[in-house]
């Protein structure tokens, strides 16, 4: 896929280093690791400080292991877990000594290598207590990711003074995640203040005429401020991992 | 319906000064008058200040003569016509003088009686210019209504800084009509700055996942403040009229 | 952001009673509670008469009990608790002993001040049987901020005498708040009868195409009587708290 | 398809009456006329009284032409044409002069045959004076098939006074139909005051989160009140066909 | 609410059997018995034949009992319980021997008086045989309310023989009851075979886009076949009663 | 309804072979075995290599052993249970030795025919691990129906190089089943490769915005890639009996 | 992308037949024609028989011309363009006048190959005259790519002995089109009765709840046939191409 | 609002250079401008290079005349509107020269300032030539706020050579716009191949079950590749003015 292949691998071709099956060959089985039930990308390896990124949900806890143990044995990368329950946590315990588990956020980490830290700030703000799992997934999916992040949580639109007391914390931020459920209305006022970019996390939190995050996902995508772009409801790592590609942009 | 007109007749009936027959009938032809394409409802004449209310779209020009004509004729109660077209206004010209035409916020009013001014006042708030014409239909209603309105326009939450520094106009308020398309959050901010009853208005203001007004109204309906509650997408004449009716409580 | 206060730290500052960082400072932690996960609102005490509002729904019990006892330690207003399961009414009931429990609304009250009755009635009417948990919710909610309630339940549109029968009950209400689900007419038809606003309040309650509170909302958002006006689905304290701030304005 | 026509052309295949190729042609040819770009069913025919009927939107006018022309050929029955614009009226009248044209119903009735008068009535009522398009279609395909009707308009649940000062009218039904839009309530109040059927057509008269009648269908489709069922929005004819349909049964 | 009454009432005043106070207070009382959390309508036991009806879902047990030990005590009307658990089905028991229960169409009956039966026959068809629970609450329903029913269980139009093969049992009805999930289109076929009135309901059988019963229910208001109305998703009950009250129509 | 059955039974009445009261017999009760609750349909017999399907789902376990008893008794054929739990496989494994159980597919084989393999190949992709229950219901209904199949499971678009390193295998096949959840673009990639029919199945996997499998759906239908068509979420029994069908046609 | 062209590629740059550069250069040259504003797909030219298909809807005339008159230029492949206006063709008679146009079915065809017919043919069935527009566009297109099409018009299932008389026609198609709006029945009850492949299409063709199709399409969605799969709304077009592409199957 | 302003209005307060009133005064009239039906916003003038910006669409051209007039008054910012009508373009053109106007993207410009250029590129993608409206609008937009734009359009997936040939345009981009109608599968497949920010723009470009858009905006939500973000349908501005805050994070 990549040009800088492609020409290596044309040009090994040319120089007869390597004849057209073996070409083939090696344009077909390097990029991923082959388990039947999966196909593991080794693609993002190559970037500097991507960890290998499992999505749980859905997955039988056996296929999950087997993935984890293909990864540690082919890479020393970290891995990251999402929607991982307890279950799939204990599970890892018996492959790996290293993993640690983030149960709010439903995240698992094995970490196996440092990442540095970037020098820039993303801050994730919250409307209310009930949306912090969403919020904390795409937090600690930004830490693990090498980017400090700082947590301001229930400054939601209702009571306007909690959040603009703490303005000079939104104006330190770099990449801002707005979370919000009910009417979503933070993405709006958030993306009204700063001037950087705010990534909105519709939350299915709320009830009624919300239906399941619907509301908070219109409004979102309404917003009359600029600036502000959405994930799908309840999607904390989406946005923790665009906040941190974004504000690796700066490095 | 009423309980009192309802003894009043019991007792005629009882103290034989009208008969049964002429009982029943008067409990079928009271109340309205019957144009055939319409009935005319007098009921709510009998309240001081309210005036006869025709909404005009959908409606035959000729019916609408007909049914305003029928009103000149049986009382001196102001007319107000809503969502009229220039023609209607044309049309009703024709048959009296008095009347006057809001253009922008497709209101006609028949002015006869002079209203009481209520000692208290409703500010209507919009999100934006585009939002004036639903604005404007709440506040003539109001005005005609006999309630003195303030108006502060374009006020988004994008730009928060022009609320905040209008809040002194927002706390002056007894009743806030809060009007707003695109993501409609102005209503929860509002709602959570004032202490007094918001009535909400989405309007059809917007484009793509707005949905012509659904995006504001499930953000409305979904308000994390408490004292907001919602009235249908472009609904002006219905805000006006229920922040009147509130408004009056204070009298 | 209220203007009184401005005022006053304006001049403070201005007479240099306190100086510009501990204004800012003031600006910044004066108006709420800190407790990390949650940002307490102490705004609304300074209102005469209002709670402090907890929404338990899901919040962890650990997060209610440690706002509960916050409220408790800071001020010695009334505490309402919504949506809160029998488990919670038992964690707080371990922190204080004022506290009691309405089952069917699902509402917790911990009562430190008695709070004046207001002269006007609120009255509350419902569809059917299985409406009762919300309009509960919305009757205790409208008690606990000091109204006299009427409960008039059962009188749904389908056998229209038992409304009709009660058009006394209605005639006396201030405000009424109307709570139905299936299609929720009952709220154009006593919209119809009374001169009042009339909060509307769909339910869930009903099968199929009913959508889980759709049809009612969208009926009621769409009702062709003035002075309606609609909360979320289910939303029962939404209800009773703006029925209350409408019903003290008369006062 | 019938019983009794199966049974009869076996019979004659039985008695050597017609041979198989004859009965098997039959079989395919008999039940209606073909045109190539319609398949007129002259099944219906058989029984008394109906008409053939074409529903003209969206059909070329020569296509309507040429269904007429058939028809008028093949049998003396009347004929319906709904959603007929005047031009579909002026070309018909160039190959018949018994065309007669309900420009509000859109209706177009070509009138061969006296239908014999049912006993009893149909009622069709309104809750608006916007509704009586939808309605008169219904009323007129009733009155075309045999049926008495009378009509009751402009009886919306908001002034319900209006709807109960004509119980009697209502009372005299066989068949109610109710047609109405905006909140869709009247259905439901008219259910619960007759014991009769009523057929409930939603119009998508009605703005906002009215969403082209579906707030009115769902209404009704909800309704609490029983011996109610639905038609598509606007679809007056359905209504008028089905209810005279029903008011036959007790002739 | 009914004409007779209210003469008989208003002659009673006039001849001053009753007094003015009297009069209003029945007015207020007659028509139904209250319970505080239920208002029993004995309006509808003036039908003949017409059982009381409770709609179980939602209520609680204890009041459930209250309503059915309140309806013995006052008449002897027969009692249909509609969406009745095993445990409502129990707790009847212990107030009455008289009580049946049919599981699978989740229908408790009190059988007091014997109905007479109609001469016409009422069928109920099924697409499937997972219909057959709501198929059964109509066709229970409908027995109950005195009319020979005929079940024809799946019949869908995916092996369109199994119906042909029945259109004797079909055309041997006075009403039809076409009950389906998944795409509904059993009432569009039924409906065009048959000319007697089709009650159309759809189930929530499928899966998928099928977004619980939402398919069937558009399919079947958009039925091309004329003479077919629709209820709500799963309402077997309301279909059951339709169809009785129109089979009626015929005696 | 076949023709050569229509014939064949006419001849025979014709050559007075049978009488007119046993052609009408033959032609209710042939085509169908009647179990009161199910009409089980032996029309497909006739065609060769095709089982009996059962949909379990919803259906009680009795009927469906019933069902399965009945087949057994009446021809050879092989027998598919789908969406089939694990305690229908043990009721099955009562009255019949022969079956196999699919757990992940949920699909239950009665084998007691061989059918013949076809020549040519259907490939079943995956966009995911999570979507192989629905892919493996679609390959084993294919491979029970006689057709060669080869899965590419977790070829999803966000790592392209993982589908276009497999791109021989979707060239080696005479259909291709397209199954993914999310946003379901695998099928328009896929359809936009080769140049034969892609069957696309949008599956449930994915959260919040997904609602369920409606996004992949609607993404599937407006694919803009020619040759692809869809059935409903999640089925991927319908998937591969169609890819059988089509497969075939090339025999 | 395809195989045989990388292995050629490659093996030409291990000859040294062409260099690096060049192999890269075309790579990225090769596949299609750059115009700016489009990108004209060659790729498929290489298929027998199919031409170069040209969506006009959306795209300015201009681009249209450009378009045409870079194939016309490249190759003699037949063209197909869909959704074409009368101006679209008008524009394209300025520059060849090969060019033909269906009107109904919106679709301009310059023809400049003979394709040889296949052996088995594809039927379209429509449900009412008003789908025949759609059915014509995949009528059209199917026989553009070589198919002999036999068309079954309004055969809707409230007919159904129109359908049935025609099963013969039914039963000698290949592949069958099933188009229909309204309730979309149809592509069920065909599906039901023919044992080869059934492409639904369904149609905007109806009113109200309709909602511009969906109606049709979550029903055909839902079909209980086996065989059934769906294309988008109004798609001839895609249903003709991929008719086309399974009949080929059988060459 | 911000921190350093309030902090030195606070200063001049304590050193008593500007008194209480006048401090009041500021803080309400300095950040924006007030024209009555419009609040104009300078407070993002502060910014370097940023424009100051005006939605055009429903806003009335007098409105918009007096809003850009006002804006040449006060500084001398560059000028952008959006969604303008040529008749708009036409009106400006008489207050100003120094307006362009891009037709294609609704867009028009007043250059009154240099911006200067940053280093790196934005990359605007589009799924079809119909998409080019929008993408232009994003383009023009990222231009006007100082971006270098490579447009790469018409590389939909359903033809992955034409998007796979220009792999090294994507990878040269800091921050890629991808822009799609129809099933809106663009952006993961973008997304997928690049590991820079990706924004989504789903437009209304499609038919039937696209429902305007809604189609693309649910895959794009969906999207299982990491990175991606989703602006309204059809917002190009938003994701220009996104795109371009994005990329100045690098600079």
């Amino acid at each position: 896929m990549e040009r800088e292949r492609l020409i290596t691998l044309l040009e090994q071709v040319k120089n007869q280093e390597i004849d057209v099956e073996e070409a083939l060959h090696q344009l077909k089985t390097l990029p991923y690791g082959e388990l039947g039930y999966a196909k593991i990308d080794h693609h993002r390896e190559l970037r500097n400080g991507y960890p290998e990124v499992i999505y749980c949900e859905g997955k039988q806890i056996d296929h999950i292991k087997g993935i984890v143990a293909h990864m540690l044995e082919h890479n020393d990368k970290n891995i990251l877990g999402t929607r991982a329950s307890k279950q799939v946590y204990e599970a890892i315990c018996e492959i790996t000594e290293e993993v640690e588990y983030h149960e709010l956020a439903r995240i698992l980490v094995v970490k196996r290598q440092e990442i540095p830290k970037t020098k820039h700030k993303i801050v994730v703000v919250t409307g209310g207590t009930a949306d912090i799992p969403v919020a904390e997934e795409a937090a600690i999916t930004a830490e693990v990711l090498g980017n400090p992040v700082e947590r301001l949580y229930d400054v939601g639109v209702a009571g306007l003074h909690r959040l603009l007391s703490n303005t000079d914390v939104l104006f330190s931020a770099n990449v801002v995640i707005a979370v919000a459920g009910m009417e979503g209305a933070l993405a709006s006022v958030v993306g009204g203040l700063v001037d950087k970019p705010v990534i909105a996390v519709p939350t299915s939190v709320g009830y009624g005429a919300n239906f399941n995050g619907l509301a908070a996902l219109l409004c979102m995508l309404n917003s009359c401020a600029s600036g502000v772009s959405v994930v799908n409801i309840d999607n904390g790592f989406g946005a923790g991992y665009l906040a941190s590609m974004i504000n690796k942009l700066s490095e």
